[in-house]
């Protein structure tokens, strides 16, 4: 390579645009590294310091936004070594010993993607903090659940809102499995083959807080595995969120009633002056888009590569970065309206007096009383279509009525069961809504948030600053 | 609405940073709303010059970076309306009579996609034109056509880069039809039921170089039917800039050896000082990831959106312009590319005297004889085989040889086929190899690039500054 | 290529269940190719008959389901071929002449691709219609039209089923340019490079009913265009039914209550006897996923390909199959709803009396008599408070009160204006709801109809039986 | 629900097509449901074992294919209930007691995900064992490891074939991870409210070999996490295969000529009697499309649905079931071109005995002497550029002649450096090539192998028969 690079080319090949963020990252690396190099006698410890300084000098030069991308910086790992040898001479041509940046940027981007795993569950873990907290409030608050978005049978809004914490907490399971592949250090792996010289990779991921080495250098330099599995665990995160979003915004519709947002989270009309709308609710689920088309950004992307490292690869970071950026903010910002919103009680208690949705428990009574499941189910089937036609609702049939239809059901107990609260309670195996058991539910689910902080904090705390 | 707006709502729902760059289109829109609104008497004279006068300013100050966001415009519509205010005071605040947000921004989108389907047309005719250049230089140059990635028939390079302009030819149509459908104004269908004063939209409409009005107001404020069409047709030109790239990156290993790309257009390593990489090809590959990701994207982000506008819609463009911009730039690193690289016509030649790429004359010379193809396939297969045994090329069997494997091959003539340029030559029908065949080609590839630029020319004749 | 197919390689390989229901368009192909081959002088008139009648019985085996698949039946056409000369004998043996299952199986796709592309033009067309059906019934018809899912403005039932009319006039327009783009024949192309032999292509095409000849056989052995441009075609139309269909499952909803499907289109639960489950609905719109998807299999298939044919491209047919099999009974099923669905118009009417509806038309009333539109809008905002705080709504605010608020507002005619009605009548420019304009809109949907219809039998016209 | 279904509606809404293959599931499933409903006294024992033996002889039926679906079973379970009852009688019809399909289906499909995953971690294994046998007999085969295609270091092919070892790894590390979340048991969650009834969950889950009971009736039923959970490690798995299957036919090619498949892996082509294509390797390559496809349609299906089923769902068989077969084809077909692939090793010694592949160590031997990593890879590419001027390799430079380039480079040591193999074990960091690394990673492999096996071994033997 003797001529210049076309400016043409630098312009489309730069990713000084995308990578400039992970300048911390690149620094801890960097300082890691030098480090080792010394201890391995590549360095002396003059030359270390040097460049140690250096590195901190440009970090605090990151820090308060001094720092100065010049044209011909490339990419983040160049603009640092650039710098580097500005400040300190000739040691600073030192720091690439052994190194490529294949190596490097892996590093880096694998530094960066096991912070934002934790940053994603802790901000999960807020969310799930939010709906627990709205659920104590809301054990009694009665609402019909729905299937197909018809009335179902009676729950409970916290009920309801613990179905978002289940959502939520494998969403933090799937995060901490790919932090887990994440934390595999791939410095030490060159460009494609390791090196010839006698590096510590051991002492290296020690320092930036690495549970293991990469096996194969190959494979090393050109793996974005961690990246697709940390942004399809964004993409069903924001599944998750879409589905509360949409539901919060059917809540929010003058038809349903159920809830309304302050006026601090919602916003008017450039030409209605009656609207209010939930707008960040439906920016929730728009997002959802883009982090879906992240997803297959990157597996497009790898599909088809020979090994090792191909330049395809550097698309990486607009996508994931992207892909994790908006699962964050969506996750904020469901947090604060979970907490925020207002759940309008008597709306919920009217439609849930609606005396179809304790038809199963009719069923369920029959059953008890040995009817087969499918005649049980058969006559009240018939006793709605009879209560339909009378006009009436199914609650106003009555023991009469009942013992025409048939004659194990013809008796005073039926009549009594519907009153949806005393319907909720009798729902009190594992996982249903009866109070009670959404009690023991709502144990389980602070110690569920409570092991998702302990566990991130550990996971931090072996990884230092630079982790 | 009473209550201030939550900041961090404000931030989350903000979209100046996206649609920043669709302050000409807005400028526009407002200029030709604004005049249309005096000419039906909702704006004096004197309003509507204000106001035109006051646009224009803001105008100048985009283009030269002059124009300051405040922390409170939420969208690029009002911050330029707040600029007018500031400006020329109360007739800006009549600029937004019987408009909506909604259906301004669809007209702001809709001129800014007229406007890149034209910008990619053109980027796709010089990539078309590029090819046709070095087609015409080598019309003569041979090289073993590939499938499978295996060595099947002789083809010139010509024929293979022409190959590539049929891909952009269907990008260019699709392109073209994307822009009769951006090509609706949606203004004056107000926030989503028109409005009840009296415009003028077929005045605004040939203002702003429109063909026709939207014809249904709910469904004009929520269509974004033209952003999935524009993305759809950018990531199947990507899909063939993909092909294109992964070609020559084939080409230029060692290995194949028929291309390099010039130092100008190539990078090196920084640890392998050997290096030669051809990044902005694996660049170009790489990127169709992303804007595949876009067009899935948008579609998710539609999918089971109620009537009419929802803000769900506001996610269109930051996928959009990122299709559009990628593969704007991926074409143009294309043609860039086609234009400079060294093809290697000693190595391609070399590769193509293989006698097994004559096969296949060898059969359809039989089948001239009258041998049933199935059966010259089989002959010839043996003598594939027996060549192989014997550790001889196929064209070292001789005239007995062939005598042996069948009556009918056996004489002078087989042993002629084996010249590559005759064998290319042979290839005369209509879109096959033959030199003559693809003079034809190429003429007409050349009226396809004028009539591709003559288009467009009278598509944006009809549309003024604005469109 | 001397030894025998591994038995798993061969179940791996094998295509014949995905291309089994190309049967007839592969058997046309065969047929017209024969009679050119005969026409060229490389079969005998006698050969070409025999074939004729051959591949005749063949479409009677298949029509018949009579036709038996062997074990080595790779793909259809060794299946017709093989099927053909146990019919015929030895000029079956001579079909394959000149010819490939690359520009074989391209031609067959492209014939399936056409018919397919005017059933899915003529269902769009049939869901047209019931749209405009119920449309006509319905043009005074009066429901809130939403935007964010609040109510916003009085529209009419006929406007809003007329949205869905304008998005599947674009899908309709999508599918004839992309027939237009499947209108090319491929055969002749060979396996990549032509034939050495004198074929007539143009005899071929005008049998067939193609429009045009491929210009490039590389391309044309490689190029699924139009396989990613028909399924993209689908993709945004899943997109159209899946909004259609979220909007009939809230309509279907107790809260909404504008819609009911009859049960002969719902279906019931299997545990809760009071169910009745808009279950078609939910289809339709679950359906946009496969779809979507089916894009992205084709796009990540193609992707990187080098030229020309490779294997991989035999992916295409599952996919593009599944996503106009889904599309097409998607089509149909919504047809089929649109026309049974049962409005409730009492609600909806009782839904659009909310006064807050008519707040826009007091925006624009105040506009009229000189009011700035935001000082407008700012007014009609602190009126709607105003109602609000003393509980009252907003038509029942007396002259007195708007007088208070402003003085240009204080008159009688501000508080006429809340019926919603006459609401509706205002908005009549064009694309609002007014009956009046809905009325032109309706002769203009009945006229697209009828020229789609015209299209189609006039694409078909020129095919034949066999295109 | 009165009246009958319309027949489009039923063939339209009908999952039996896709559901059929779950009827092993759904048997044990309700198996275990019975053996439960009679523990808590909801079934007496006769009625227990009625319905058991009923069941036993259903899955006798489907074992050998004599079961007959009618024309109105919906659904696997309406079938096998239906079946049932003529079977058994009355028994039959309290078999869905306290059960919904809702339920049902759910724990069908995660027995079905479950053992899914554990035969592609076997599948996975199987190739791993494939890779690692052919690995270790070529520790010491030297070919040139690639970077941007482009020769770049000394690699062995045990360390190449060892870097898809590691990408298999982690798939199986994803798999297991998804089993564990997988591992959950939903029955008991009623339509999505649970039951009034007394069920014993626990003792179903022990049956059913579940880990654990699902915590949240509503989350449950409407939970299809793992479905996108299982297709999104398929689809990364596809795309790992993809770059094999790239790599592999790349080596195929008479360019590179370092692989050949043997006749029974490859084919022939039906016009060019040369050929010889690696169809397979194709087809897997190809396949990655689809399964990125069901990865995104199962996630667009789930975009923004309410809570708590909804019909939607029903669309995640086709996608689900479309990516593990594929997914588990693949591996196989891999597994089984890896062993049978014959390496041109003597192919990649002449090509790894290209001198440029030592450049590196060059460098390293520098900076071991003292000379700044960037001066001596500088240096380095100044030789490069002489050797190139000169028309010479690389390491037919003298002493002298590097000398001249650097005193530092200038003696004996450097002209020693180009040895192929010496260079390869020099590189004997870990995770590097040299023979003697390699065969530490190939201990540790078959440690990984034998660990996936006895973790699999274990997650079935605590699932039994059903699991």
């Amino acid at each position: 390579m003797a001529a210049r690079t076309d400016p043409a080319v630098e312009a489309f090949t730069t990713s000084i645009g995308a990578d400039y963020r992970l300048h911390a990252e690149d620094i801890a690396g960097s300082r890691a590294h030098a480090r080792m190099l010394r201890a391995v006698g590549l360095l002396s410890a003059a030359e270390q310091r040097a460049i140690d300084s250096g590195l901190r000098s440009i970090a605090a030069e990151f820090e308060s936004s001094a720092f100065i991308v010049e044209p011909g910086d490339e990419d983040i790992h160049t603009a640092v070594e650039r710098r580097l040898v500005e400040l300190v001479g000739e040691p600073g041509r030192k720091l690439h010993t052994a190194r490529s940046r294949n190596d490097q940027v892996a590093t880096d981007l694998r530094l960066w993607c096991k912070r934002r795993c934790r940053e994603l569950m802790l901000a999960a873990a807020a969310l799930q903090e939010a709906l627990l907290e709205r659920a104590r409030e809301h054990r009694r608050t009665i609402l019909p659940g729905y299937t197909h978005l018809q009335r179902a049978q009676v729950v409970s809004l916290a009920h309801h809102l613990l179905a978002y914490f289940e959502m939520l907490d494998r969403d933090v399971g799937r995060l901490a499995d790919c932090h887990r592949r994440c934390d595999v250090l791939p410095l030490g792996s060159g460009a494609l083959a390791s090196t010839t010289l006698p590096l510590d990779r051991r002492r290296v991921a020690t320092e930036l807080g690495f549970a293991a080495l990469s096996a194969n250098s190959l494979d090393a330099v050109g793996d974005r595995d961690f990246a697709v599995e940390l942004s399809g665990a964004c993409a069903l995160c924001m599944v998750h969120l879409s589905r509360l979003a949409e539901e919060l915004v059917l809540w929010s519709s003058t038809e349903f009633g159920f809830a309304e947002l302050p006026d601090s989270h919602a916003t008017g009309s450039s030409l209605m002056p009656q609207k209010k709308n939930p707008d960040p609710l439906e920016l929730v689920r728009g997002r959802v888009g883009r982090v879906v088309g992240a997803q297959v950004a990157l597996l497009t992307t790898l599909k088809g590569l020979p090994l090792a490292y191909n330049r395809d690869l550097q698309e990486d970071k607009a996508s994931l970065f992207d892909a994790v950026d908006t699962t964050a903010a969506c996750l904020a910002m469901a947090a604060d309206i979970v907490r925020v919103v207002q759940f309008d009680t008597a709306a919920m208690a009217a439609a849930a007096a609606d005396p179809g949705l304790m038809a199963t428990d009719v069923v369920d009574h029959l059953v008890r009383r040995g009817v087969a499941f499918r005649e049980a189910h058969r006559l009240v089937g018939r006793a709605v279509r009879a209560a339909a036609r009378r006009g009436c609702a199914l609650d106003e049939l009555t023991p009469a009525d009942w013992a025409t239809i048939d004659g194990r059901a013809g008796e005073a107990a039926v009549v009594t069961l519907f009153d949806p609260a005393r319907s909720l309670a009798r729902h009190g195996l594992e996982g249903g809504p009866s109070p009670r058991e959404v009690g023991r539910q709502l144990t389980r689910a602070r110690a569920r948030i409570a092991a998702t902080r302990k566990l991130v904090t550990s996971l931090a705390g072996t990884h230092g600053r630079a982790g």
